[in-house]
């Protein structure tokens, strides 16, 4: 099959071409901006160059559908809900990597994106497709999940649907890379404001918490809200997500493991780690794996839990890839199996 | 006056030696390793050359004595308890940076040091001077506080005593550079492991988690536990600390303001930030200062708050040196107010 | 003495007002911004609050005339010509840490800055003066040294002077660290561009080029260029420049120490490094120091020095507190001599 | 062809496994420490937990020979000298990434290297092999060239075969990430003395030195010398070489660029860039491909050339895997033309 990628300059688009060019049964059809004129790819990215001669094209839905199977839209929010209908109208299939269509109730979208949200009759053919939670791939619009709510979702979901913690008492504290900013220049993302330096930002209004909670809420329809903060640390590429939750009576830490084992024996990206080990952030660096440790501590009745993703891959694109390979129901891991660069 | 400093060839040895050096009322009198042969401090340090030609000593408690007027202990844990007792025998003032006299019950120090404890004697005889909260100097050796256990009370005290949140809720999620681990060689200090990456390290297990617990007691009896966790993060210098806690029936974010402007009214070196806003790891970086800000979530009931301090500042070396101050009873800011270097 | 400054709100302003802040022979009288409106300076820069009230004005020559001694322009290329004559023409001292008055021939500052230049009866009343080889502080407008052109010129003075190198065989090959380009917002001083990257940028076309050969000049009549480039390295501070020349017939590389010893005796901010030994970048971090060190290679006959200052201090402002001092015949150092932050 | 790997708990053992992980016609067989008890490669390296199962196993030549049709070598100096031989007298195809037989002279290895050398008939069966400048692979015993030395090498090939510039004024100026220094733990490895920090290390006396002086003499029998220095910078991987030479009477810029395009339009793994650009270093991390630029300065006469390539690929395994795919004479990009991971 052959795939277009639309938003192709920034961080999220260029992973994606990227894991196509290495995947087995995918291959790039043709590469867009939404907002820039022809030019080749080889000018954005000078380590291209060489190796991938494509043209950035304009955005031209008839030609997008005339040369591909389907279509990644890896844009800002806003765009997708403006670029995907014609798409859709078509029986075309998307797979949209922005906040678009995470959220299933347009007044949620507009309070949390200050923006206008996508039509109700739009949100309404979304599959909002955590891999490792969802089954079937129904209809022709994908929704990927922000990456800091897969980090959040993939690190708390068994607590939830084993009850194992009061929810209540759920933090989430979530560490992210400047990649996960994109490209905007900005004080934030000058070199000397992020060097030395980390930064707590937009405390109790981040977009992902409400994208979490509906996910929270399809596990356990108790759950009304959680608690979620994002800071900057200076790295490139990588979420760590500090999860802490007071652990219910009579609830072992040996039934924490073995609850975590059961929920992702069959997730191929999802490494448990060993009792007494924690993931650094580097070891998914790359990769589009979630590893996950934890400990309980006794004394505090308190379980801490540690879950790294790399927010390009896992965090987005390649979580896009593998919900691809899902929905085209290749093998889950296609394209998304090779060893990471280290160091 | 003079002080002497014995281990100089730290970080936290050569920061008080910077500080000193600044200080309109305390002068280096002579500095010294427990460990090295006699040398000139230019050659661990050659940013000193030209400005500082003082010869590092080997320890010889009679010199140290005939030629200061205090002396200094910039040591790792278990060696201060073995080289003080020979100044307290003489009523020789005694400032210690390590945790060998921070800690009230031997038997604590030793489940979490996993070294011999001082004798009782020695520890009955240490006042655990954290400035913020310390009205009266006695004796002779004042133990200064962990930087870790700094930032986690001045971020949580007056949480604490106004009994503004439910202690059995809080988080307290620590953030350190590399210096906090010091000059030695290991796997988690080489460059390569450090760079891009993010640990959580010592899970349930760091030393300053009684030393934190101790300090909340004296506040509030029934407190028995806290739950804290350490994190490397790729900088050189800092802690950024976030905590989090359930806030009480009725009270709102303006009252937990106003408590911490109250406590704080007379404390020059806590600088809380404006309503809003939170601090950033680097504005505190060279300073004495620990800066807090905080904001409420009306959803969840949890209030976040973030405290920054530098580790070799008013984590040790500058505290210890605001110790000297209120114990010598001069100006408490002597030597500590100097605008930082930035960027 | 009073001193403005106008530019408060960039790197080399904000340093300025740090050194002035410790010095003790000058106090700041009035912090100035061209182009933005009345604020405090803490808003900018939150590390100071609490430590500086000081109102950032708009630019008002009368005012800063009637509440100072003189005045510093820390502004960008362009900005001071316009500002320094209506100062000059009352007999007010100006030091301009900018490139404005530091090329002699307007045609020359119009080639390589690409902007209209000061006129010749402006340039005619400037001192260029970089302190070591400036003896007389005659006329009220000093024209600080470029940063490079301050590593560059103390680091090869003696080779030129001595005429110890074949001066047409000289590579001068400089890296620079983020600040020295100032807050611009930029691709290429995005976090993501610049951390695990280095780039060599303006090719034979950095308009320190003319600065180093006019003052070149100066020394030796015969020199009419310099091969000299300019790279960017992901740190925040600092200027490392490294040298390579010919060395001529019959001189030995001690004859070169000697040179370089005798050049910088009176120098109190030249540290040559001891025989065998190159310095560091981060040994002059937060200094006015310039550290230098060299070693001849028998075998091809070319010896390679490197230097190193901070761009903020020894290359912007701490060099004009320098230049200050001088100007105003009070000690040297006066301001510039405190142990740095390290590490 | 299955391939061993000994010395695979380095950084460049580890790159290797990568590499060969991803090979079209290569793989795997055994996996070797030279020094370590068997174990599993991922208790060395977390991030391969699930990807890689191997177990790392003791050195035994007959096991490796057994089950491998080749071994490559990523050894420290001094290893695959004492550890080669008995495949070599099996006739067992080696490709040592070591020092051990780059240097024909074993009087100049044990100058530079300080260690013995191997004897002079096992250098006599090595070929020196730099892909782009090796035509036959003749023998058993394959010396993979050094970081350093490739990227030298590359950078200034054309310039010496085409006799473009007076050698006698060539400088090389080389900067290394520090995974170039493998995983000793050192001073100079230790996060704190290498972030926000620049060195030039071993003046004069690398043993890269006289590796490129002997290929040099290959390509122009009247080199005696080269002049190249060494300094680290703060990033893991990457080589960054900026190289000035007198170009010589009557040669053109066009005619420099002339000279690259000729003498690398076969090479698939040099990109010359474009008039006018210099590569960054971070365009060729995680990929084989020496990027190289250049620009003739008119006034000085002098051509600046800058040379790129990340020193664990190009710089040692990927161009063993480079030097592997000539030997077995199938394509030679083979599991080298991945798209790189960016940023």
């Amino acid at each position: 099959m052959k795939a277009a990628i639309v938003g192709v300059t920034g961080y999220t688009g260029i992973e994606l071409l990227r894991i196509i060019q290495g995947h087995p049964q995918l291959t790039v059809g043709t590469i867009h901006s939404y907002s820039m004129h022809k030019h080749s790819i080889e000018e954005d990215y000078p380590h291209l160059q060489g190796v991938l001669q494509l043209p950035v094209q304009p955005f031209e839905p008839e030609q997008i559908m005339a040369k591909n199977d389907l279509v990644f839209f890896a844009t800002p929010a806003g765009v997708a809900k403006e670029l995907a209908p014609v798409f859709l109208e078509a029986d075309f299939p998307v797979i949209d990597l922005s906040g678009d269509f995470r959220l299933q109730d347009p007044a949620v979208y507009e309070k949390w994106y200050q923006k206008p949200a996508a039509t109700k009759e739009l949100l309404a053919q979304a599959t909002y497709a955590l891999p490792e939670f969802t089954s079937e791939y129904s209809g022709n619009l994908i929704s990927n999940p922000g990456c800091y709510a897969t980090a959040a979702l993939l690190t708390i979901a068994p607590l939830i649907k084993g009850n194992l913690v009061d929810s209540t008492t759920l933090i989430l504290d979530g560490k992210s890379g400047l990649s996960g900013a994109g490209k905007t220049l900005g004080e934030s993302s000058h070199y000397v404001n992020v060097d030395e330096n980390m930064t707590l930002y937009k405390l109790n209004q981040h977009q992902h918490i409400p994208e979490i909670v509906q996910q929270l809420q399809v596990w356990n329809q108790e759950i009304t809200s959680v608690h979620f903060t994002t800071s900057l640390i200076p790295v490139k590429r990588g979420i760590f997500l500090t999860v802490y939750g007071k652990v219910k009576a009579g609830v072992t830490e040996g039934a924490i493991y073995q609850a975590y084992e059961e929920c992702y024996q069959e997730a191929p990206f999802v490494r448990l780690q060993a009792k007494g080990q924690l993931p650094q952030l580097r070891q998914v660096t790359g990769t589009n794996f979630c590893d996950i440790g934890l400990g309980v501590n006794e004394t505090t009745g308190i379980v801490t839990l540690v879950g790294v993703i790399d927010n390009l891959m896992k965090g987005a694109a390649g979580q896009a890839i593998q919900n691809y390979n899902r929905w085209a129901q290749i093998e889950e891991t296609a394209g998304l199996w090779q060893v990471p660069l280290f160091p």
